[in-house]
């Protein structure tokens, strides 16, 4: 495995759950939503078919509190049957109401890890979701000064990295990708010839979830965000 | 009014209702949207009452398809004061997912008027709304192929297109907008002192529409997308 980042000059972070927290604020929602739903079926059963259905309707929606807050309507009416209270629509409506106005909580390391590499390093955000959502993070977040470029995909395909790199004339040996996600922050880097490290957070939505025989060698691992600094200073 | 475009390099290009029709398909809605609620109040107070909430929800929200779906729901919640049929919630989300599953139909002249200024200028497309149904939508068009860049905006604040201009470092005084709406496409763009030609679709947006005493001479404004090409030829 090549650790050796001599030839970095761009760095790109992940946002959601590599910078601050996101993948526990739907947690606790979809805890919340079972337990509107706890009349109708077992909490396994509610997560169960809501995350189906957010597969389902993945590529009409995409990612992001919105498409969650639709296909959480939608399960419901499914899953009472119809008979979902009306009222109980409009908490689902106010779980995501909440969701989009949460303030943003930064992972730890964050801003050390920022302040350290912005000195050496042209340092991006790459983040996948919703174009709304994300800018509004990242100004809540008051990172944004560490930041030459901050991009919005809509997906994390590796064509939708070579884009980006195309289009910010960044060669590919000298990007470096930080994320949480080995399915959108490390695979499809790895795919495309540049590195990439990985920076799990405790909690893994499943859609991100890669089968150990998908997974690949060609990348670090670190316990924490701060970690980066002994490879990169 | 200087309408000498000599010193023009790149030509932005609104997206929905100035290369392809949008208002149209949220129109529709608004009719279905009133006509399943026909039981609770007259057509005119729905659509006042669905616009109340848009503007409500638009800064949680913002623009697009999805955002707009949450609020009818809201709406019919609201109107029907907790008596709206759960079937009638299914209806709506149908609703908007037909929306966004329509194909995309490019208004008259489009093609040519790409094809003709490809050769000249340098053509971007900037859009606001949601990333992912825009990237579908140009897609979909087959007209991808005549920009250099493509640029989802969260608004059209001029703060909004100034960033974008240092970012593909074009200076002001080379760069001409067309889109169809004053608010968004016209107004910003006069303001940084760039140049802006406004070709009005049949159908605007209440939230867009601009009062007469803060309207502006200084654009040009022409019937139908090909009289550009006697202005850029």
């Amino acid at each position: 495995m090549d650790i050796d980042y001599s030839g970095i000059k761009v760095i790109g972070f992940d946002a959601d759950d590599t910078l601050w927290v996101n993948e526990t604020y739907f947690r606790e929602a979809e805890e919340k939503f079972a337990d509107l739903l706890e009349h109708y079926e077992t909490k396994n059963k509610v997560d169960q078919e809501l995350f189906r259905m957010e597969m389902k309707n993945l590529e009409l929606y995409g990612y992001g509190i919105k498409g969650f807050v639709l296909s959480m309507i939608e399960s419901a009416l499914e899953l009472s049957n119809n008979n979902i209270n009306q009222t109980t629509i409009t908490k689902i409506l106010n779980l995501g109401k909440e969701m989009i106005s949460r303030p943003v909580e930064l992972l730890d390391g964050v801003v050390e890890v920022l302040g350290k590499l912005e000195k050496q390093y042209r340092l991006i955000v790459l983040t996948k979701g919703d174009l709304l959502d994300q800018e509004r993070k990242l100004e809540k977040s008051g990172l944004s000064k560490y930041f030459h470029h901050v991009e919005v995909l809509s997906d994390k395909q590796p064509e939708n990295y070579q884009n980006l790199l195309d289009h910010l004339e960044i060669p590919v040996n000298e990007f470096l990708m930080i994320g949480n996600s080995l399915k959108s922050d490390v695979l499809p880097i790895v795919e495309l010839g540049a590195q990439a490290i990985h920076v799990p957070f405790h909690t893994t939505w499943a859609h991100e979830e890669v089968p150990v025989e998908e997974q690949t060698n060609n990348h670090l691992t670190v316990g924490k965000l701060s970690d980066v600094l002994k490879y990169l200073n």
